[in-house]
């Protein structure tokens, strides 16, 4: 679906009388106009036929055109010959089930055209197009000023994700050092799964990124590249920030194994010394349990009640003893 | 056994009169033919005296003939003088044994000939031949073309066991954190050493794949290198996932033993609790037990019946306690 | 807030008319003023409006004056033509909370005029500013000078706070090693997560001071490059320090894990020795307490006596080998 | 010892007058004789003396000469002047340990010379000499050649070793996953070391093999580099699979820990079980033991084979109980 | 203290007039003397005024006098104009600690001096000078000789300390696996932490060394720097011996894991057998303990001595089968 298709000239928005479905008038119409003057075109899960004819009019090269159909591809860069491809993962934070999930917007940039191919749901591009027309200075750097919105848009949306996933993991690493410790395995293991969808998105495109930002891609000035370093500094810092929640998982599953362990030992400590204290209980009971003929001490009219009390003094003591040694 | 050789010429199929087995005639019919014209030899498991008329044929480099004999290569690219030398792995997945295995495809690519010896089964070299022949336009970059084909081909095999892996590592995965945890160690164990056998075929690749893509390999034009950008793209991807499964089994392994854990606390404090409340009953029983001659509450008409309800009430409030506890 | 602004000259400070807020007059004294003039402006905290005339009369890009108002940046350089940006992360440690907390520092260096912009508490710039004023062959080196001064500073307090963690994984040193062992893992987590902290300060900070050790970024000239590379290296101390803190840290976690291991074994084998000698006496007393009606020892006079004195003998024979083994 | 000494021309044995330990006659022959005439020496663990004699007839650098003499040495390839200076670690399995010991091969190559100094045992020169002399196209090549084959059959040597460890580390994999597992801490140690060593001298030995494949060697043609190539790419997959074999190991390592955490686990679950069993038997036969004056069921003639049949039900329906849930 | 100062010309010491300490004058004689002629100065521990004054004859650069007089430096080469500067830790090993212990040796060298600031004991500067004073060769490239000499021999004393934590890594391995395990755990975490301590002065070292191996530094000609390139080589060699050393503690932790795992199983197994037969008897002891007027067996006269027959059969029956699987 062609979602929307604008022709700008220096920074603002021209009102062309063609119909947003006619590329070939809207190409001839750029053509024909003044330098500066550029299309960009945004197309939502278009189908293939559609794709084809928007390749045809902008000369598309086939294995991107592919590219931009099948959202399983890797954030990466390429040019071909005059034309600069650039793909995007799209990522968002599905609440009900704590899952990342994540779609591709896919770039074309000539030096009068930008199409925007998108694949999947959570990425609000008609946003990006109202916030840039607001910039008329940074519009009027041409085609590159638009793939600088949507890679800022979208590294924004990354730094959201992360900051949930920080929330996230405080709730974990509070669990853990709770008095009463819950089983946090399964919350860590989905939480590593989403940092590594993260860092999937985002660690191969740093590389693209820094080359819009060093103005090593055709099209991209020098006044566009410092946008475009602004960019991949905040990259670079969603990056640390996915390391840091990796390592702070990390220590806290570390440290949940340690708990269960101390917990284990304490438990068994506390079983053994009460097992301790009702066997010598049941140890006595035992030997005047027996049958012999000849037990004196079973004739004492004080036998039965002596015998009670020195069962309670070894009970009290080995219980103070064991709570002293920290055992009960 | 040479299994097919065909000549090609502008991304089309000639009919050559020369039978599949003279080479000569062949070759000297393609030196004699016109500029473009290139032999496709295709070879599986051909013996020492096959491949030594072959390479006398063609002049191939007595190193590089050893190495497409012996199937334990790793990947790699070499130049000889004008011929190109590339060593790929074939893989495929045994379902019956649920392991991946592995083969080897070696190419000889000249200026007018490629030459494919295929060691072991699993890849399919006809249709990699008819689904090419479909594509004239690629076809008709030469050499090259045959190349590339063949390295889609393989890399798209790696895709798929990669497919198969995953959905492996999600029943690793319910299994880990399932209500009934079965022993998975030995899975993880296996599907790590799938994984392994999989980055052995792929991450020497890259290298080789990065030169064909930037057309830094003789015989690679800039025409046909963005198709070997997109093998290159997706051999990247696949690296990427199998790392990706690799760091998913790692997280599960963990969780695996935070529960094995978490379950021997478990059972032990419930084991710990029911010997408790037996304890005390044995306690109260063996007390009972003993032949003092002055125990009063045994001539007690009511002494076994309220035995019984004392016995009764404690068992219930240390059920009680420990139900609360979370310990039962 | 403007906190101070001062024009130097030579090494020295200059008593100009204009009042601290008057920043368009003082820029345009330095304008007049003798090359080698130069004016250095300290905010703390400003506000957007503040700011933005500070921009105006110094000509800064929006992107570098939006960085030094939002403090989540991490440490970086950047160029902006004449124009040098470069952002630190201010350390302090809070006592009371065991804690590391963090600011910013953001410095605009242009070849007359240095601009520090500080956010959050815990660095003292009024201190760099006196001492750097009594060595006047550093000030003398204009703008690079303070900014030196800063970096100074601010990695001088990397190594106090990296002095304390030092003290406190001694402390936990102590307490792995100590014969009753406490537990230490909620505490390793805090201080791993505070070197995390440092780290994230440190390692992007590298590139930068590097590249102004090698007299790389416009404004350091060779003469005052070797302060730079005396921070560089400071840096890298701190670097090394924090890394080795770390390995200590993770050492003393696999420590503690091991003792809880081998702790839990002891406890196991003298709760098993306890056990077995009760269980022996048991099964005599047991044994003795059966009601046949032929058993002839139950009628011996001494029966009762000689059996107490097998269950000692028996108890005594068994602590004993257990004490050799170890179990006890 | 000098092991032997002969003079190559153009890939053929010479027979010159001279005696093996005639060393300045043979060098004087060797610089009358044609251009491509050079001289191979090889050593046997020289002591000082001879090797001094050695250095002084063809000026070998004392740094160099040291090394040659000093087993310790780590694989490097330098220059002095006009003569290459190569040192390769030689290992063998030692079948009757089960462990890989080492010894060291330093090469001396010069444009008329190449001198072979051996330390330790476990490496049949002569065996290299007389293939090589079986290849004269190879060993028309020049001292190179010779320092291709000795290379070649060390990086052959360390294959077999692979080999023979890839067989320790099947067995080691059948013992972890055998229902009766085995202590296999200490074998996957010892693996682990052997791996060590071979890493130690396979990974420092890779650079130099890459110079030389790349003809960065003066001395080495570039017809004489594709065999270095070979060795190169041998030796890759020599690292290859020692890294490969480390993971297994560390897998298997890891599922052994987690069998031995399984196992404990369904240990105690059993004991429990049982445990539970017998209490409940000997609670009853408890409460039956009491002597209460006033306990009816006592006098029941049917009272005694109604207890037991009651004891045998409660046992069955438990032991089926947890014979269900999985503890039996 | 200035321990010696010295003047050298072509490799022999000259007889100069000059005090030890009048440093103006030695200077003088030296810039007076030969082209090749330099002058040798070893300090040990100077204090401020000391050190000024010599910085103030050589003109040393301030950065570097502050550096060399506070021994928390990491290992590092400047240059401040013509002079180099060059920054080792000296490391000892302390037998009543087992402790690695360190200090600082700094060396400023110029074309016509060299001058040695060295902190802490452990070093035996005045050895270094007399070896070197025995090798006219070598002294006689000048300064560059008098810092290869000291390198070599602080490079020599970290071999002998990775020697002797060599044979602590083997006590620690033996106690491993002796059959009565030790914990170990202290131990290994004291010599990681040593092996720390020989990292943070041999890794950032190597860097520098290479420089002077590949005479890369100002006054290292190529004539001395195989010298370098021989401590270079040294120092990678005590880095492998680093590593390895670490890696074998690391296996050795972790079969010493996998031992106490294993142990305890052993344990409770044991401890279960135990249970169980005891467990058994006591039932039967139980059930003849009860007071049930119609107990047949106990009237027979047989009846008690058949018990224990029985009890005695089902002891070893059990202990039997206990032992076959292994339990016992």
């Amino acid at each position: 679906m062609i979602a929307n298709s604008t022709v700008y000239a220096d920074g603002h928005r021209l009102h062309v009388d063609a119909k947003a479905d006619d590329l070939t008038g809207i190409r001839k119409a750029v053509d024909a106009g003044q330098p500066g003057e550029f299309v960009s075109i945004g197309l939502h899960e278009p189908d293939q036929a559609e794709m084809a004819r928007v390749a045809k009019v902008f000369d598309l090269h086939r294995l991107a055109v592919e590219d931009s159909l099948h959202p399983v591809q890797r954030p990466k860069v390429e040019t071909y010959g005059d034309m600069v491809f650039l793909v995007l993962k799209t990522l968002w934070y599905v609440k009900e089930s704590d899952k990342v999930e994540g779609g591709q917007v896919a770039l074309f940039m000539g030096h009068d055209y930008v199409i925007t191919v998108r694949q999947g749901a959570g990425f609000d591009l008609e946003g990006v197009r109202h916030d840039l027309e607001a910039q008329p200075d940074v519009l009027g750097q041409g085609p590159a000023a638009v793939v600088y919105a949507v890679c800022d848009r979208i590294v924004d949306v990354y730094q959201r994700i992360v900051s949930a996933l920080e929330d996230d993991v405080d709730k974990v690493e509070a669990a853990v050092f709770s008095p009463k410790p819950a089983d946090t395995s399964k919350r860590i293991y989905e939480l590593n799964r989403d940092l590594g969808t993260l860092r999937r998105a985002i660690d191969p495109l740093r590389g693209p990124m820094e080359q819009f930002a060093h103005a090593e891609i055709k099209g991209v000035s020098t006044d566009v590249a410092p946008f475009f370093r602004d960019v991949a500094d905040h990259l670079a810092r969603v990056s640390d920030a996915v390391n840091s929640l990796g390592n702070m998982l990390s220590g806290a599953f570390d440290a949940d194994q340690s708990r269960i362990g101390v917990q284990q030992n304490n438990d068994m400590r506390r079983m053994s010394a009460w097992a301790a204290i009702f066997a010598v209980i049941t140890v006595f009971a035992g030997i005047y349990g027996m049958n012999f003929t000849n037990m004196p001490e079973l004739k004492w009219s004080f036998g039965y009640p002596l015998l009670l009390v020195v069962m309670l003094v070894i009970s009290v003591v080995l219980y103070r003893k064991f709570k002293k040694s920290g055992w009960l």
